[in-house]
C-alpha cells in the first residue's frame, strides 16, 4: 500500500499557526478530517515553528487531532525531548520524522529510537549537505538502515527519504535519485522509499505538472509513499493511477472507488 | 528525441473520411498544421477505410500533406501496392506502419521492405493473436528485430510496439509490457519502443489520466515514441515533462521553450 503522509499540519503554514495559537480545535479538526477524507494514511504533526512554544503546541496538537481520526501520527520535531513526550502520547505505533546523518540529529535521534516501537524517516542527509550522486544517496541510506537495525528498528519500518533536487540545476538530478531509489530497493527490497517531490520542480514554470509526472517515475523506482498535501487532487489521482498500472490494484478495484468517490479526476 | 507519430490523418475518422471523400485539400492542410505545431515529429497517413479508394485517396493525400508541412510521413496500410507508390511519392524517409509476424502480413511485408530505406514499426503480433506474457512479447520483438535485420533494416530503424493491452481484464497487464520494453532495450539498446496507449485504458472510466499515468511509465521502461493524438495537450504536456525528468532536456531547454509557447500546462 501507498503510504501517503500528509504535510498540511505545520506550523510554519500561516493559517495552521494561527490556529494553534488561538487554540482554535475546530479549524485543526476540520484540516485532518479532510486529510483523511482524500486518502492520507498518516498526519504529520510539526509544531515546530513557534519557537519557545514547540512542547505545548505539540501537546494540544495531539489532544486535538487524536480524538477525530483513526490515522496514526508522523511526529516531525528534531529535538528527541519533544517526541519523547508526543511518543508517550500516541494511541497507535507512529512514524517518527526524522533522523539523518547530520552529527547533531544523529546523536540526538539514536538514543531515543533505540529499542522503541515505530517508524522512521531516515533522510540521507549528511554534515556534507546534499548528495551529489546515486552512489552517495546509496551510500547514506546504507548506513542509516545498518545503524537503525543495530538498534532495534526493522529494515521494513525504515522510511527513506533520498532527498529529491531541483532538476533546474542540473538535467541529471532526477536520473540521480531514480538510480538510487532502485539501488536501495535492489538492496533492502523491505525499506520503503519516502519524500517530498516538489523540490524537483524548484526554480521552474508549471510546477504540478513537473511534480505529478516525478511522482510516477519514483513510483516505478520503488518510491511506495510520499510527504505531501492530500488535498491536491491531482496529484493523489496520479498516485493512485500508477499504484494500479503497476499491478498493485487487484481488479482496478481502489480505482473504481475512486472515481466513484470523485477523488479521481481525468 | 521521442518520435510523437501524428494519428489523425486516418480516413477511419469521419471528419477526415468527409474531407478525403469531397477532395477538402484546406481540411486536411488545418489538420496537419496544427499537429506539426503541437509537435508531431512524423504524421500517419492511413486512407484505408473507403474501400475500394485505398490507392488513390492516398495518392491525394500524400499530394496535399507534402508541400505543407516539413515533417516525414508515416505510410499506414496493410497493402504493399499502396505502400510501394506511397513509398515512391515521398520526399523524405517515411516510416512503414506496420509489420507483424501474422503469416499474411509477414509474407506481404517482407519482400515489400527488403532493401528499402525506411523506418518500420512491427507489432509484437502473430496468428495466436495477442501476446500473453512478458516473455511472449519479447521473442515476438526479439523474431522481427532478427528477421528485418536480415533483409538489410537496421536495428535503429525499427520501431517495435509490444501492444499494449487492458488493464481492466487483467492487473499484470501493465507491468508485463513495462517488463517486456525493458527486456528488448536491454538486448536490442538501438531499437525503438512505440504504439499507441490507450489501450491501457480500455473499458474504464476517466481514461485520460490512465493514459497520461502510462506513458511515463512507459518511458521510464524505454518509450521513445509513440502513436498519439498531438492536439491532446495533457498527454504532450506530460511526455515533454517525462523527458525532461529522464535527463534528456539539458538546461530544461525544450520544457521553457514548451511553457513559453503555451504547450506545456500543468
Amino acid at each position: 500500500m501507498f503510504e501517503v503522509i500528509g504535510e498540511r499540519i505545520n506550523t510554519s503554514r500561516k493559517k495552521v499557526q494561527e490556529a494553534v495559537a488561538q487554540r482554535d480545535a475546530q479549524y485543526i479538526i476540520d484540516d485532518v478530517k479532510q486529510q483523511e477524507a482524500c486518502g492520507a494514511t498518516f498526519i504529520d504533526v510539526n509544531a515546530g515553528a513557534r519557537i519557545g512554544h514547540e512542547t505545548e503546541d505539540m501537546k494540544w496538537l495531539l489532544s486535538v487531532i487524536q480524538p477525530e481520526v483513526t490515522l496514526p501520527l508522523t511526529l516531525d520535531s528534531p529535538d528527541p525531548a519533544v517526541l519523547e513526550m508526543a511518543f508517550g502520547l500516541v494511541e497507535k505505533t507512529p512514524m517518527i520524522n526524522s533522523i539523518s546523518l547530520e552529527k547533531e540529529r544523529y546523536e540526538a535521534m539514536i538514543p531515543f529510537l533505540k529499542g522503541k516501537d515505530c517508524k522512521v524517516i531516515a533522510l540521507c542527509m549528511d554534515d556534507a549537505g546534499m548528495p551529489e550522486s546515486s552512489d552517495d544517496i546509496f551510500r547514506r541510506a546504507d548506513t542509516l538502515v545498518k545503524e537503525l537495525n543495530a538498534i532495534g528498528i526493522p529494515t521494513a519500518n525504515i522510511y527513506v527519504d533520498p532527498l529529491v533536487q531541483p532538476i533546474s540545476t542540473d538535467s541529471t538530478k532526477g536520473v540521480m535519485v531514480l538510480d538510487a531509489v532502485r539501488a536501495i530497493k535492489a538492496e533492502y527490497p523491505e525499506v520503503h522509499i519516502t519524500g517530498g517531490l516538489s523540490n524537483i520542480s524548484y526554480g521552474l514554470p508549471q510546477r504540478k505538472i513537473i511534480n505529478r509526472t516525478f511522482v510516477v517515475l519514483m513510483m516505478d523506482a520503488g518510491m511506495d509513499s510520499a510527504i505531501i498535501d492530500p488535498l491536491d487532487r491531482q496529484i493523489m489521482s496520479t498516485i493512485q493511477t500508477a499504484d494500479m498500472l503497476l499491478g498493485n490494484d487487484n481488479f482496478c478495484m481502489n480505482y473504481l472507488k475512486g472515481v466513484r468517490a470523485g477523488t479521481i479526476e481525468s
